[in-house]
């Protein structure tokens, strides 16, 4: 018996297979799916975890027909494999040609470009009212995580679905994981279901109008084909809790969970990093800081909704927090007016955060923490060309978003001592709220010391004529262009603009007399603090230029190309102030 | 026996009080409370359902130092009449010295500006925090309704409370009601809780590890102090779940729940308006043209989140619509993600939304309507600062957030005949999302013919020298002043943009050897379209002036003064263009 894996091409090719060629299958499946993760990193956990539960579903379901919403998508790796994209698993040189979620440009089989959490339920619910209105017959699938249940959006779904009184399958992949562990007590009733086999009598999924089916052996095709063969075209909202185990099959990724949610390259025998980051980091710098103010005052509360470790907290910086650092699971909204309440209650609660995930929290942002004005402090992670460059999640977006809500003062230090200071300044005082940008790039340091009225733009060089206005971690590329120029009898002045939310009006006017302004910002130009200086030189007769991001989507971007694309090269910049 | 109402200062007032002065006392606290609110208006039914309620917390409880979050607050009149502020329901020429929320710039029992739902847990579960690390005792309340508990944010909230393992009192005033009808099965499930007075096996808040208290009788003093006492100063989450009946003790209230969930001014007795209101409005344009092209085509879906009277669809057009309508309650993240859905499906969905609730999905606007390009209207109501003034729901901030979002069109018509071409155009065509803000203020007509590619500016007046590129409501101010302009020999050109996410380059291209540009928008200039435009021609010698609101939270302004405050009136932006 053998299974040639080259020889899959669509779900149709494993149809006919009988159970022990789907258990032959299933092991090859997880054996390339190991060899690309360990040479080419990526979301290891969840995929192994659900290797089986992939293979059931395109072998009793009928995809493209039959409609299946991935939650997030990050393990969707073994559904490209059954759906025309094998090749990309084998072929080393091939790797590169998916993406990490699923992508309606790659393939019919996959619905939606997905990044975020919790979103499955909903788009399926869409998906079965859209069928019911032309009078479909197709089921309608969403495959989600147990973490991915705990926030608002998938539970506003889950009570919205049964509604439908129409097909819509919830399978609920519970593998008592989120990245980090769970939080909330929904996962305490979880394992209250599994431990009773699925026959509680308290049944959160039954209270919320589901039929619900439990299946144990989470890992094993037999009970995941029976399960998904009996819940096939019900007419009614159906949720099939399935115990699976994440990273199974792979010794260090089963008992190293969070380690091996996701990773960069690693030997797949010890686990170990193939190229270990030893570079200074701000996660790390953050959370040393965080540490140290915790230690000194017990008021001092850092928080995360979900990804403790991207904001330098794995778990044993959080051990060593203790009751001092939160993590609310991946609950966005709930942590951002958590901070609120813990403000209003005299704490100084910090939250740790990634760009692209802040976005989930925006009326929490502006209502919770602005509307009150509540001292607290948000540092941003990712906010950054230089950070994540999947297309689900980008961090361009961020200045636009924040800085356009009243009352939020948004900082973009360059250095690790004016994140600091920053840092410091938020916890100490009581003057509202304050998101510090963490600067993308190489870890920069100054000598100079930090001024710290951050309300005011610093110059750095001081010239004539023309202005380069730079935040974040293009001051070195201003500074860069201001060497290039000065070579051509130009001195620019450099301005480390610090604080990207309002415009620092005294030191706007000392430029109305140049020739010309360059904005430059790590992000798109859209709502950017360079369109407020362009706005407030409007009226004078100086030139403005902005440069930053077009406003677009882009996926797995080269950072270089996108540089030159907008402008952004020191070269470019001064060859601009030159005309 | 006798109250005095005016004697009421504060809690304590009451603490002295027997059971049957306490009734006395609710009864004249309910009749104060419908004069004032026949008179005046307001949120009638949610506090006439509470009246009982919020005396027996502030009876039990010790407010201030027991912290009390009310959600969304609207239903915190009673609170106000309790905690010092009597006169305001009392003397009608004080009814407007209390906003419609809890305010803390009013009385320190009020925590926090709240006016959106579904934050009351999160905020309390911070206070709970907070008091844990700083060694407090007090009790932290959350009064939540039936229908905020359905927010995802709610949701995500009384998932994680209980793991404080501290006091944590949620009390879950269950009123049968959103504004409309409520959905999702979670109502379904409190039915049976009710049904079974409380004793149901299958209890989602003991399945999230909550303690839970039933009351029968939420609208008797009795049962609600005998439940309060019980659960007061425990060391563990509770929820204690009233059955109360929404707009208690006014007829017109009890049986016309929707109506009277908030009103104008209204009789009493008959309960019919004061001052009806006859003039057009784009909530019943916006829903007759959904039911023509719905009853053309069984694929167009209208949707909303919790407010479907807002956006035109009260009882009687829901009727009509059918299943192609869709209020999936409040849960705005699902919506939006569900719209994305309907339209990967075939369908074509228009969701009416409130601009302030809006941001409660930027980042479902952004990922999941967004990237994926999807097809999709949204229609924008009360984006305006013509609409409401209530700091926790101003329309000032959409132009700004969905303007930075890629693919997006944001449309701003300036009349009826606008809006219902890109309406019509929007749903017809297959380009992407599109969202159209209903212009605020006068419902216009234009008679000329609409010139339908929505992507170029369109010229209404050409003049020279001087250009007004004025949106939505704003293009009539620039026509009165450009008739002023007139009148002392400086012939503007007067431009409607009509799209706010881009400039029409080849228009501004025009405009460069022009003197002066005024842009003027109903919203926060931040991140608008004007400061696109001013970017655009930052590089050019033409001045560019961005008129619009300074970023900033406001309550209950007057429009007037508003205008006047940034330079928005005819006068004053004619003015600006002749210096």
């Amino acid at each position: 018996m053998e299974i040639n894996l080259k020889n899959i091409h669509s779900p149709a090719d494993i149809k006919g297979m009988d159970l022990d060629h789907l258990y032959l299958l299933s092991e090859e499946l997880r054996g390339a799916l190991m060899r690309k993760l360990g040479a080419h990193g990526g979301h290891v956990g969840p995929n192994l975890g659900v290797v089986e539960a992939t293979v059931a579903l395109h072998y009793v379901f009928d995809a493209p027909k039959d409609k299946i919403v991935y939650d997030v998508s990050h393990q969707s790796y073994v559904h490209k494999m059954l759906t025309g994209r094998i090749e990309a698993f084998l072929d080393p040189a091939k790797y590169d040609d998916v993406t990490g979620y699923t992508c309606p440009r790659e393939s019919e089989y996959d619905l939606f470009e997905v990044g975020h959490t919790s979103t499955s339920i909903s788009l399926a619910t869409g998906l079965a009212k859209a069928r019911d209105l032309v009078g479909g017959k197709e089921n309608v699938v969403a495959f989600i995580g147990d973490a991915s249940l705990g926030g608002g959006m998938a539970l506003e779904a889950l009570n919205y679905a049964p509604e439908l009184h129409s097909n819509i399958i919830v399978i609920l992949n519970d593998n008592q994981m989120s990245i980090a562990e769970n939080h909330g007590e929904l996962y305490s009733h979880l394992t209250e279901l599994r431990n009773s086999n699925g026959t509680s009598p308290n049944n959160i999924f039954k209270a919320l109008g589901y039929e619900y089916v439990y299946v144990e052996e989470g890992n094993d095709l037999r009970e995941l084909i029976k399960a998904f063969r009996e819940v096939k075209d019900k007419n009614h909202a159906v949720l099939v809790h399935i115990n699976t185990m994440k990273g199974m099959g792979l010794p260090c990724a089963e008992s190293h969970k969070e380690e091996f949610h996701f990773t960069a390259p690693f030997d797949l025998k010890t686990g170990a990093p193939l190229s270990p980051y030893t570079a200074e980091s701000y996660d790390d710098i953050f959370s040393l800081r965080m540490l140290e103010k915790m230690h000194a005052d017990k008021k001092v509360v850092t928080l995360s909704a979900g990804t403790p470790a991207a904001v330098g907290f794995g778990e044993e910086r959080r051990k060593l927090a203790g009751s001092q650092f939160t993590d609310v699971g991946i609950a966005e909204q709930d942590c951002v007016a958590m901070v609120a309440g813990l403000s209003k209650g005299g704490a100084r609660p910090v939250m740790g955060v990634v760009a692209t995930f802040l976005q989930r929290a925006y009326d929490q942002l502006s209502h919770d923490i602005a509307i009150n004005n509540l001292p607290s402090t948000f540092v941003v992670f990712y906010g950054s060309l230089f950070g994540m460059n999947d297309m689900t999640h980008l961090g361009f977006f961020d200045i636009a978003m924040v800085s356009s809500i009243p009352n939020i003062k948004l900082l973009a230090p360059a250095t690790v001592e004016e994140f600091l200071a920053m840092l410091d300044k938020s916890i100490d005082n009581s003057d509202g709220p304050v998101v510090i940008r963490i600067p993308g790039g190489k870890v920069c340091h100054q000598d100079a010391p930090v001024n710290t009225d951050f309300t005011k733009y610093e110059i750095v060089e001081k010239g004539e004529e023309v202005a380069l206005i730079a935040e974040g971690p293009f001051l070195t590329t201003a500074k860069q262009a201001a060497a290039i120029m000065r070579e051509k009898g130009v001195i620019p002045t450099v301005i480390n603009p610090r604080i990207l939310s309002e415009v620092d009006a005294e030191c706007l006017d000392t430029l109305k007399n140049y020739r010309h302004v360059i904005t430059i910002e790590d992000g798109i130009v859209d709502g950017g603090f360079g369109q407020k200086v362009a706005t407030y030189l409007g009226e004078s007769d100086v030139k403005v230029t902005c440069l930053g991001l077009k406003k677009e989507f882009l996926d797995r971007f080269k950072v270089s190309d996108l540089l030159k694309a907008n402008n952004l090269t020191p070269e470019q910049i001064a060859k601009l102030a030159q005309y």
